[in-house]
């Protein structure tokens, strides 16, 4: 990470299913439909994802117990019960979710816009193959498109934009995706840019948010005292931002980078040999 | 692309819906279940891909056509129904589809392992979120592993993945995925490794398999005569492997490999000047 070097990624949902679900349970009971992701060298992105719909709806079953709906697969050419043994799952994209996660976006790109930023919003999804579901949100996502003529809006097959994310993360600006593309390209960004411990994260709803680094739990380093604390510290930022501190979470940010910048006070992961509170003092430093 | 990076990638689908329906159906009415794909700088990595089912199974609708079934979701705590207006799509996993493709891809890193490379097998799945499907595609890979001693067996979160194989793409050896993750996963690792256009693919069932370019029809350079022609020499080669000359299969490889260690010939996506013809009469040079 450098100062042009910027990550944020999601919630925890690399580790396990336990330690998973309470975030899970609590983006639902706050209402909070909206993630997002923003990683970056001469890139800065950020990734906005939905987050209550799509496979995460939680519905699976027996393929037998679709037999009532008498759904047949025009691939298959035999109906959906008849393929098994097997198991099925549910995505479901609507109107509503669709609507709100893309018009967050749209704002975000605007905002970053009168900052300077290229104010553009790429839209993924796989309407070629799923033209019912996924082709909703991008036709939501192309209708609001007409409110935001300032903002430039293209929109990409979702393995294509997973091909261009890694190979030309610095020609994006704002993404927005349907849930399990954002999950997964979210992480895929972190990659891109120098591992999830960089990567801070913001959950945002009607009435709440909440703030956090995109990492799991980190079981193989706990207790070490050596886990890289930048995430942490950048979600704290985009916190502050959401409660209308700006500067700080500009003064904040900037601490951040000039720790990279000096290059000695980093944790292992970073190659450096700092532990977690020694980074943070750094940080600390260039806030005085 | 050098002697030691090589990239297999999946048939067209970024192509527009009408262009790529053909290749759909292709694989259905031939029965074709496993696609795969072969990224690589000192990065040698096999995608291999269910390619069948999951979301691609075709079958969509409106959510109220779910109310016959009165399934509910768990996260929203309401029917499916009633989370619209809005549409579901249903993803399908089968034990036989699963076991098929798992066992193609121990398969192969077993004759990979024999060969001299590390014959290691990475399943990734989100079955963290969907117990049911994404557990019952690792649950089957786990029990197969059992007949595999000689082959290493690992799993991640597919999320988890997703960033393993953006970062550290030299770790893996042969992965296997469910349809959708094996789509936008290896466009992914196409972009780790330098494009689509160095990217052959295979298709293979029980009685027929073919071969072809990962890319779709590129139509914005369509009658230039510049497009790279390595992904489809490089799907000969894979052709020639599975009809049993294997000599000729790396004869043809090696030539290639020689035309980017000369580095001249290459064609614009590479750097070059070259004309497809012009990097094709290269490599013909080299197999002489």
């Amino acid at each position: 990470m450098s100062g042009r070097k910027r990550v944020v990624v999601i919630e925890g949902e690399d580790a396990a299913p336990e330690a998973m679900r309470p975030t899970v349970a609590l983006v639902d009971r706050l209402g909070l439909p909206i993630d997002w992701v923003r990683p970056a060298e001469g890139i800065d992105l950020v990734i906005v994802r939905e987050n209550l719909e799509d496979l995460y709806v939680g519905v699976e079953g027996d393929l037998s117990a679709l037999r009532p709906l008498a759904l047949s697969s025009p691939m298959a050419r035999r109906p959906v019960a008849d393929l098994g043994p097997g198991r099925f799952a549910l995505k479901v994209i609507t109107e509503e979710g669709s609507a709100r996660v893309v018009r967050f976006a749209f704002e975000l790109a605007r905002r970053r816009r009168a900052a300077g930023r290229p104010g553009k919003l790429t839209c993924a999804t796989k309407h070629n193959m799923l033209p019912a579901t996924d082709g909703l949100f991008r036709e939501v996502a192309t209708r609001l498109a007409a409110s935001y003529p300032d903002v430039r809006f293209e929109t990409f097959i979702v393995d294509d934009f997973a091909r261009r994310l890694v190979a030309e993360p610095q020609a994006l600006d704002v993404v927005v995706l349907p849930n399990l593309y954002g999950d997964i390209l979210s992480d895929a960004a972190a990659g891109v840019i120098g591992g999830l411990g960089l990567a801070p994260s913001g959950c945002y709803g009607d009435g709440y948010a909440y703030f956090e680094p995109a990492h799991g739990s980190a079981p193989d380093i706990a207790g070490k005292g050596i886990i890289n604390p930048t995430a942490t510290i950048l979600s704290a930022a985009m916190m502050l931002d959401h409660l209308g501190f700006a500067p700080a979470a500009r003064r904040l940010e900037a601490a951040v980078e000039r720790v990279y910048a000096d290059g000695r006070p980093l944790t292992p992961d970073q190659g450096g040999t700092a532990t977690t509170l020694e980074f943070a003092a750094a940080v600390e430093g260039y806030l005085r």
